[in-house]
């Protein structure tokens, strides 16, 4: 029997992508879609390309209405799933939340980067950081996952292996990210998100030290980077750039050598020679992250390539492999395929 | 038992495409991937996204391989597929030719459009028009199919049951088409498909009377438009915005009931709501056509807005849906599913 | 001396590129810009761009401050022109007003087309229609100019000369336009106007009879053409693709003809030859506007293609150009060369 | 009277933009414009925006006439300017060359990234390296100009002067570009620069210690960074994001201190506040560089963030900056005012 599934927050670009992963998926059903912005009407007019299908005629419900779903996607603001998910828990849910309430072990980082109240502390300390390829043993049977942020992802999966094996310096570790806008959200309308102004440029924000995947990356990968997003003319894609030293008697040989035993089982990162350069294209509508490196030899430093969709290995694609991994299903359902190219 | 693909062409826009949606398909099994670009290298050299698909390590062979799948796509230039169709047929193959080969009935105006010889009569007359919301019952067991013309599918299935209803006068039909870029093919590489040059610009082109899918128009829909196509800065989709003048006593509501009618079985098609405009976002990726329309009170005139993906439902969808309908699979097979969005 | 300048509103696109082209105007100097989003910040914090520049460090008042300049140009939404024109004129102030206040001489197609109260008859009888193609001996000395809307410009320059003499039929004529995003204002941030959302599509809306832009074109060119608008994902520039039956004896030649004569003189028109189709990269950032035709051999319609800057020809430059024949400077002042390209 | 100039090599990119600023230009007048491309026809057949302008009626001549100009910019591919820079020397003539031939001093440096035979040396050593804010006095009276790379002016005019005053260690520093496909020329048409492929796309290549510019910034900044390029969906722009760290004593106060001093009289150089990050679109079409910086506290890395228009300050505004100091023209002469926004 298929799994019920609820999404609370369909709306955004998190949600819209949930709704059409999940729509392929063999062992759910995609039961109660909750947003305020399309309360009472088909999620077919919040997603026109559902038109025609058979999700595209589930009528959405006001944010507040009682949660069916045996499994819950919470895909609302920071701080929304912390006053929830010990409700839906104790009423025997499995909740993936695509927020960040409860990535970090560290309250202080969190009061830092987030300013928002801690969860509570009997929540917190179920929920899973879910990185399947860092952490797919506890994600097993998992009830509450914290799924990782778009950017740590790309750098947790390009630099956690390499520092764990000691190939690389854990400092300085840089990492430089490319990021399409609708990393943003949806409903993040103001100025910056404004078509004629983010067309034909490039946006540096949050310069140094101040962006809140900082802290994913320090607590997933043990290394505290200098990161620098950029935002790109583009609606979906991230390419991380992460730079750091070699380790004294480590080589590129040695770097790959480590990435592919990490990554050999695993089903949606590939690592691609050094030279083989990959690109955010390459990852498009895709659950895939792709790596790549080489040693500059004038510096001696490392530099890696780590390319994914935000919103697919980057947001709702992650959810859907955690929701996979947490319940048994086959890891890969509904997440299946190639990109769109071009 | 699965059916075998050969797919002659592959390293396009159109033959990636097919790879992408036939690497899903349950029916089929790609066994044979053609084209002298990438020849003795997997797939996934021609398309990264492929990395980590079992379909991606299949190994490319030169154009001029022996064929060996029951089911053949042809992604060539124009011209290609009448030289090697007869064979192709004789040795028991079904064709689906996304070339514009066997797409007219009319010799005269293939030699106008195209100035190509005439495909040789016997194997012309064993060709489907393979638009399956027109000719469905020709396309079922058929051995050769003319895969229709992008901006000519989206015209053909906005007009052509108005036209046929006696909703619409059949002059003056304007299409005026917005096109992406991709629809040029891959092999268009000099100036006017450079980046920096179509980039933030909109660009007229063959504009009145010359541009070869109005002979599919006219052979189809029974009009000849005005068909004026302008390239527009993105990869993928199409709008064809076409004007005609309603017929005495026809109405809006007459114009709806007439589309509903033909398109209420059809999976592909969606009829949309006056008002309701679809964008091209609302199929990227996918094998949806949408259809809307208005008449202007205040000059008579209709108009027919039909948006679809030119490399899904203009090309490589409508190919897979062929071969759906002609081999007896799911129509659906392969192609279910909404776009990517944003 | 020069005459000084009055920006009310300048914090928007309009705004910034009238601050671009007067800052190289050499017969007046921007004395004062008004826009409550930046008041008591220099116009280098709204546009960037004027870092480095003397009218970069001019400061902003808020938007009910005093005007003192002797020339006003009002950037302003619809409706606010009407409150304020009156006094500035009085002052003996020229203004020149970029929104539709003072477009329309029928009061009825003001009331149906923006709901708004119709300005004071004493104020707007004063007002000129600010094409001077079309209406140079009027704006010259002229008070009050009623800058056109950008696709009207585009629509009236291609169309008007030639329904003037004759050359074609007034009935059905169609307006098919291409417009880049900044053309619905820096204020419309809400979901239509997100970059994700917006990229990589194409979108219709106000589809058919109700675009207020059309009853510029029935004033000024004597036709109401069926009219289509499509958002392009480019940050500026329009295609009006303009669809008119050729009259019996007009030829493609007399409607060249026609033109030529029309625009001979014009600084600001190029009247290219059929064939060589303008694209809106060609006056990306000028002033200029391009023309072109064809006639369609099978259906006897006439073809124009109009491309223009929305920002330029279509808001901001045109401005420049009434002030220059209001005030009698060279009519090129501050509007001299080419755009940028690529 | 007005000096007459040469351009050889006008169809691409940066002879098209030195076409646009030339026209503007008060001190001389282009007479001669070389260029096989276009030979026999106008200007305005190349580059389109020109029509209207003196200056598109300007007939192209092949590559190989005798050059007239008293100033010749050669923008042709790295080696041509070898083969003729003596003789045009010989002739009296002021050449400015925006290919790579005279930029580098180190002959070694110049075979190993360029792999072209070294340029005579009694031509070489009266080469000047083009960046007026770093070599100003030498170019004054200068014969033959190296216009510098566009990616290497970014990162020099941000590093240089605080490499030079102890504020930065020189390693590891590393340089992170953002780079518009107009970079790689209007010549490189094949697949990485057609639009479908671009296009919502970030692209990195010549990843670490590859890049030809990194020779520059070594010669003229006194460091070799680890430089990766990556490719941006965008006509032109580029953000140089450069990371080093701090010496020992040195703050974000005394960094911006050496900035302010070294860039107090340039016109064409902008230091923003820390915070304040300049975006590509703020120099899009002008030639100024913005610069902007901060100390990320975790890790003691400087970033600093360094932004122009890579065929403005990176390309055809730099050379004719170039030629403005060594004749002795006022130093903003053509060059004045923003770039185009949005």
């Amino acid at each position: 029997m298929k799994k019920e599934v609820t999404i609370v927050g369909v709306s955004g670009y998190g949600g819209g992508e949930l709704v059409r992963l999940l729509a392929r998926h063999p062992d759910i059903k995609l039961v109660q879609a909750l947003g305020d912005t399309h309360a009472g009407q088909p999620l077919s007019s919040a997603f026109a390309g559902l038109h025609g299908s058979e999700v595209g005629t589930l009528i959405c419900e006001p944010k507040t209405s009682k949660v069916r779903g045996e499994i819950v996607f919470l895909a609302q603001d920071n701080g929304y799933s912390s006053g929830v998910a010990g409700t839906l828990l104790a009423e025997g849910r499995t909740v993936i939340d695509l927020a960040a309430d409860f990535r970090l072990k560290d309250t202080e980082a969190w009061e830092k980067f987030y300013k928002l109240p801690v969860p509570e502390e009997s929540v917190r300390e179920k929920a899973v950081y879910g990185l399947p390829e860092r952490h797919r043993e506890q994600i097993r049977g998992a009830r509450l996952m914290a799924n990782p942020g778009c950017n740590a992802t790309a750098a947790i999966l390009a630099l956690a292996p390499l520092i764990e094996a000691g190939v690389l310096e854990n400092s300085p570790v840089i990492v430089d990210v490319k990021a399409a806008v609708s990393g943003a959200g949806r409903a993040k309308s103001d100025a910056p998100y404004r078509f004629s102004e983010r067309n034909e440029s490039v946006v540096p924000y949050n310069v140094g030290g101040v962006h809140r995947h900082i802290a994913e990356i320090t607590q997933e990968a043990g290394v505290t980077p200098t990161f620098v997003p950029h935002l790109i003319p583009m609606s979906r894609g991230i390419v991380a750039t992460c730079y750091a030293p070699l380790k004294n008697k480590s080589s590129l040989e040695s770097l790959y050598e480590v990435w592919k035993r990490a990554y050999a089982s695993e089903p949606f990162v590939i690592v691609r020679d050094s030279g083989d350069w990959p690109t955010t294209k390459d990852t498009l509508g895709s659950n895939y992250c792709h790596l790549s490196a080489t040693v500059d030899p004038s510096t001696g430093l490392v530099v890696l390539i780590s390319v994914l969709d935000n919103l697919g290995k980057g947001a709702s694609g992650a959810a859907v492999q955690n929701m996979n991994v947490a319940l048994g299903f086959e890891e890969t359902a509904g997440l299946e395929g190639a990109g769109i190219w071009p």
